[in-house]
């Protein structure tokens, strides 16, 4: 092996997940899974790499700059999808003789995008998507939005009573497209509209209306060209982003009064109150699923009804999103096959979860990232026992590490039992073995509060007790549950003795 | 959108996996994760783009030709990832300071290779690995060839008695070396004769043995060169290949007896002996984990032990594999971090369980893929009802697809469910929702063994039943169990009274 060493750095953008950053991606898609799969979604997945126009379209522009090059030494220009729709598409134009019709699936994977990083922007990422394809009917519309609201209040749970930790809004493109006819505008201009009002959330309400006008200088010194509107029209704008109400069905008569008789606002307004019926059927509460005209979505694909996700307090931005595409999988096929579908931002969503949980809110997350068990190897030569433990614990499904370190000292053990996070370790040295009997330690040292006599106190105060071999399991689940009880009692990990506890026994 | 259409295919050696199959592929994934945290490995991920001086080592020269690379319109190379060992090797030099040690992890993802595809040979692949870094002790290669046996005895599962549905095969780099001293060849020869001893179960004995002496001309034409070794080194190469006992223990008899006091002889001899010793303490079945020394295995960073799975009857080739790399992540860090892992080659995997399927045998696969219940949609005008049992059935944890497709008539949305494969349709019409009442059909069409009146018989013909509106829950899920029953029972899916049946009750 060369002497050279290789640097270990990540490219720009990509980043590892440590196992308790894992640990949450996959409570994430776990619960994501299981709320698809409940309404029905069929997994489905497609490959990471696909033609290049495959992914640009036809007229070549869509996501165009975010695209990673791939090259295989072939002819065919390669990329790595930027979502999991336009695949989708593809497949399902490739296979429609052979699809049920309409025809739910969910995919989980990772997407890539040459963006510019940030905080909670990654250029590699996991999407969570379940889309239905195959029927224009609001019904998909509206289960699609309730698995989205499913799975969000099933990863940030709230007490009764308590606000959501979420807010799902809800809109559709045809309500902009009236705005557009409100505004006098001619229906071209739509796409150009809808791109400003897009950046809302990012550059605020004055800024928006400045670039619809005529423009304005950023802070970067650069020069946002305007898109020329009057000051009648932008007033209109204006007063469309602010429409609301009390109740998704308040806020869709404000927008209907707004709108009046223009263009495509009778036909807009009656596919919106049909979908808004079926939201209400799901019994979808107010306060989590919201009516917000202002939501716009950025991929040109979209034809109908958008949605959009965010976490309550958080910087991150949107963590779940879709829409319906009506034209989409018509790039690759003639046969219409209209859409619609949603896609949870596994790694936004994780980064918006650690922050909660530093803000002092419950991050979620799954217990099996640390092993329950660390089984001590203390005397070389019975290295055949201590594996005998390890395959014992584990056919009653625990999580067990035995430790593999190379010639560990007992304190060495107890210092790697620690760093793994284990509650429980299991010590057996010769001597316990000859007598049939090994001693557990609990890592959090338990408060000998229930200590009848001294030395009931003093092991409860070490944490450890001797328990029969042959009772090993039960002993090690009776350890291990006492220490997910005092865990759950917001104790403090720290010494036994430091707070204002009782003595020993005398 | 453009009129003109993009053709809907795939690039070179990339696959779509349809829902029966990506149910199989989620079913071996979550087997092996089971297996992983109850063996205390840690969940972690790396990015799939890496920088290309990270895959392919100093050298520059390791899978080269097999990356597939990746341009973000900046300076620097990047590749995909040819396996997950080299960039977890990565990942420990860069965290070193901050990891246990051991370390204990496991990482499920897509791979990619440049290679030529065929029959259960894809270039891109989902591997769950399985390593242990930071030691050297025989006990960690256990461990891991412990859970790579638990995974695949889960997936392929035996009755007592009946002979295992895999093989896992275990050697030791360090053997083969002795092997080159015995056959009196120096120790750089090493890498050359085992490049040649991995390609036994490709190209067999015979031709192994004339790419040993002279070379051989293939079935294309192509002169494959020799490595010109004499007649009696070969000789000693066959009788090496052919070494074998009834017993891993045997085995290693055999081997010891034949290597004999050559360089290297003793030390291997002895590390292969103290790790068969913890394959027992482990109580590996001698018929599921063998020790055959002709197992070379490709990669160039195995030192140790290496270990290969393959399903019998199968042929797909090795679905498993793994080996100790002791310099790996030296290569990035002066620090040494030996290592030790395994792999599960999902998609391989998934082939050979599809192939052994076709061929009689049970192939697995999670029951998930396909909804459990349609719930049809007979009245537009009643839809929130319908929403409403959709909702209540899934609250009870069901899958349940609700029929969203335009206008279906009974006929169709019947054949709808038939194509979802869903057992169990609630049907509801308005005259059936205003009496308090709902229709389930069983798809399977009951055989109606058990009416006792000819109304029943009939009912039960037919696979329908009237339940309480009020008693939902309880009423699907009962035809759910009569359902699966009947299926468990092995019998003809195909329409009742076509056997030798009993006919109606009088």
């Amino acid at each position: 092996m060369s002497r050279q060493r290789v640097e270990p750095r990540l490219p720009r953008g990509m980043q590892d997940h440590p196992p308790a950053l894992q640990a949450m991606r996959e409570h994430v898609i776990d619960v994501a899974r299981g709320v698809y799969e409940r309404y029905g979604f069929q997994p489905l997945s497609t490959p990471a790499i696909e033609y290049r126009e495959v992914l640009v379209g036809p007229g070549g522009t869509e996501a165009n700059q975010s695209i990673f090059d791939v090259d295989a030494r072939e002819d065919d220009e390669l990329g790595l999808r930027f979502d999991h729709t336009v695949p989708f598409a593809r497949f399902v134009a490739a296979n429609q003789q052979d699809l049920p019709r309409p025809f739910r699936r969910y995919q989980v994977g990772p997407v890539w995008r040459v963006d510019k990083p940030g905080p909670g922007r990654f250029r590699e990422f996991v999407q969570c998507d379940a889309d239905v394809v195959g029927t224009q009917n609001p019904l998909a519309d509206a289960e699609v939005v309730a698995a989205l609201r499913d799975v969000f209040a099933e990863i940030l749970p709230t007490g009764d009573g308590e606000p959501p930790r979420f807010r799902l809004r809800v809109s559709d493109r045809r309500l902009l497209d009236a705005l557009v006819a409100r505004i006098g505008e001619p229906a071209e201009r739509g796409p150009d509209v809808f791109r400003v009002l897009d950046k809302l959330d990012r550059i605020g309400l004055e800024r928006v209306c400045l670039e619809c006008r005529e423009g304005y200088v950023d802070d970067s010194g650069a020069k946002i060209p305007g898109l020329g509107l009057g000051e009648e029209a932008v007033a209109l704008v204006r007063e469309f982003l602010a429409l609301g109400g009390a109740t998704r069905r308040e806020t869709l008569d404000a927008v209907a009064a707004f709108l009046g008789e223009v263009r495509g606002a009778d036909v807009a307004v009656e596919a919106v109150g049909r979908f808004l019926e079926l939201l209400d059927a799901h019994e979808l509460d107010e306060s989590e699923v919201v009516l917000d005209v202002s939501l716009a979505r950025g991929l040109a694909y979209y034809t109908g009804p958008v949605f959009e996700v965010e976490l309550v307090d958080s910087s991150v931005g949107s963590v779940g999103a879709g829409g319906r595409y009506d034209d989409l999988v018509g790039r690759f096929s003639g046969q219409p096959w209209p859409g619609v579908g949603v896609s949870v931002g596994v790694d936004r969503l994780v980064a918006g979860l650690a922050e909660l949980a530093e803000g002092g809110g419950t991050g979620g997350g799954r217990a099996r990232h640390r092993p329950e068990v660390v089984v001590t190897c203390m005397d070389r030569k019975r290295l055949p026992e201590y594996v005998a433990i390890a395959r014992e614990l584990r056919a009653a499904g625990l999580s067990v590490d035995l430790f593999s370190g190379g010639g560990g000292s007992f304190a060495k053990q107890l210092r790697q039992a620690d760093r793994l996070g284990a509650p429980v370790v299991v010590i057996a040295g010769g001597d316990e073995l000859k007598k049939g009997v090994v001693t557990l330690k609990r890592m959090d040292c338990a408060e000998p509060d229930s200590a009848e006599s001294r030395e009931e106190w003093l092991a409860a105060r070490s944490g450890q007790r001797e328990i029969e071999r042959a009772a090993l399991v039960e002993g090690v689940r009776a350890a291990l549950a006492e220490a997910v009880g005092a865990a759950g009692e917001g104790r403090s990990a720290g010494p036994a003795g430091s707070g204002a506890r009782p003595g020993p026994p005398a």
